[in-house]
């Protein structure tokens, strides 16, 4: 069993992109400059934000932060991204999510750029995804792939299953695993009206698992040398922990790790390349902005 | 075993549409109006376009056939669609496919409005469906789904098992089928480097076959009781046929029909619905738009 080392993975490509960027602004180019907008003070929203504007500094981009109080109105958020859209400074940008429950999401995502969309989720970055043309990827799925090239796992006529139908996870992850070019997978998408789920699970060559239930994917359920991508992250609280917290996958991952031939942990498996695939959208964003 | 027929439920919809279509007209709206825009003479595109247009009269709709010769440059195309964008007059409209390849279809595709795509192909509509939210859906998919809800076939929670991947069927099937509003299905795509091909197939509660190739889905891949919904249409010359042709589905017919619970005939099964969804996103494009 091989563990899939996120944090190295990731480490290695923002150094990449740093070198890359490094050569754009001696070569006289512009630094790629990042901006998110940040609503309220959710925990889990603030840590995620605070990891981005991390990871731009470790890329050499420059980083905006904008935050409004959660009462912010969707007029004045719509207007703050309609800047954003014409200030040729800010290569990409983020909402954070999730917004107030005044704020319609989906609004607020179709009124930004889909050249700016580096979260990858205009429905234009979406469409262009699925039906294989260049585009800013979302972020989760296009770490994983990444991830799974970086340890040579061969995907070509594999069957994958993707527990989980989620727009930011489940949908485009199976896109990307099917597509010639990607993963060229046989690909199943499992979700909680699945009335065979174990067995499904059984027959992957790769399970790639989206749905936030803490030790959901058992032993029973993985095939031996079959490879286990962990995408959960619930925050089970602990007071051993500074935090308050920890994180578990979806994977009981002490019992399926012997099983495979490759699996992510949680922490330090998807995680950190979700961020490192931002760095990625924010750089090629910046290529074709400029 | 049932047998779909495609024919007769297209005849009942496009009658609810001419009823419809009266209403509004009765009442002082406008009435629909649909363009085709035809390049070159390909014998096949030929005919699906004057089947489209015949379909607009059925349904009470105004048509526009707009033809260019083979040689036609994709400039003059380009303001052709710009124009179309434009008159409000024109709900919808379509390109028809193929085009020559001195053309970039995906150029021309991209040029359409979002609003007046009617074949469901730009990828602001793919993203939208994608995503689930309100858009005009690529009409054979979207003929599909209705053709299973007519029969009361239920896709809840069933394994449906869809070959090909095809950003016209396959692709946008699938994400049909898995939304939790549409088939809310387990879904699994197969294709030309899928390995085990025959024995996905066998555990399928509903096959969806869409590649091409005559009696490729045989006897030995379908289950007892299964639903097999065949897309294919291949014209296999013949000199007993007024046309010089007869269409030959995916599915080894004679073989697998016994099997199944229900199954669709080619021709007269899928092929009627496509024109049939065409004119209710024409309808729907002209609601949006008025």
């Amino acid at each position: 069993m091989q563990l899939i080392d996120g944090l190295k993975v990731a480490k290695e490509i923002k150094s990449q992109i740093s070198r890359e960027v490094n050569d754009i602004v001696i070569s006289g180019g512009k630094r790629p400059h990042l901006a998110a907008i940040l609503v309220g003070h959710d925990g889990a929203s603030e840590t995620y934000v605070a990891n981005k504007v991390k990871a731009c500094e470790e890329c050499g981009f420059e980083s905006t932060l904008i935050r409004y109080e959660e009462n912010v109105s969707q007029e004045e958020l719509l207007e703050k991204i309609q800047e954003l859209n014409n200030n040729c400074d800010i290569d990409g940008f983020i909402v954070q999510l999730p917004l107030p429950s005044h704020i319609t999401e989906r609004i607020v995502i179709e009124a930004i750029n889909p050249n700016k969309d580096v979260d990858g989720f205009h429905p234009v970055n979406v469409g262009k995804m699925a039906l294989g043309l260049p585009c800013l990827i979302s972020a989760t799925p296009n770490g994983i792939v990444t991830l799974l090239k970086y340890y040579g796992i061969s995907t070509k006529g594999k069957k994958c299953v993707i527990l989980g139908r989620s727009n930011i996870v489940g949908k485009p992850m199976a896109l990307l695993m099917l597509q010639k070019s990607m993963g060229d997978a046989t690909v199943t998408i499992c979700h909680s009206h699945t009335s065979n789920l174990k067995e499904e699970c059984r027959q992957a060559d790769i399970i790639v698992s989206a749905i936030g239930q803490p030790h959901f994917v058992t032993a029973d359920m993985v095939k031996e040398d079959a490879v286990v991508i962990d995408v959960g992250f619930t925050r089970i609280p602990d007071s051993t922990k500074k935090c308050g917290y920890h994180l578990c996958g979806d994977v009981d991952f002490d019992n399926v790790a012997p099983l495979c031939s490759f699996i992510t942990p949680v922490p330090g498996g998807v995680g950190p390349m979700t961020i490192c695939s931002l760095m990625q959208n924010t750089l090629q964003a910046s290529k074709i902005n400029h």
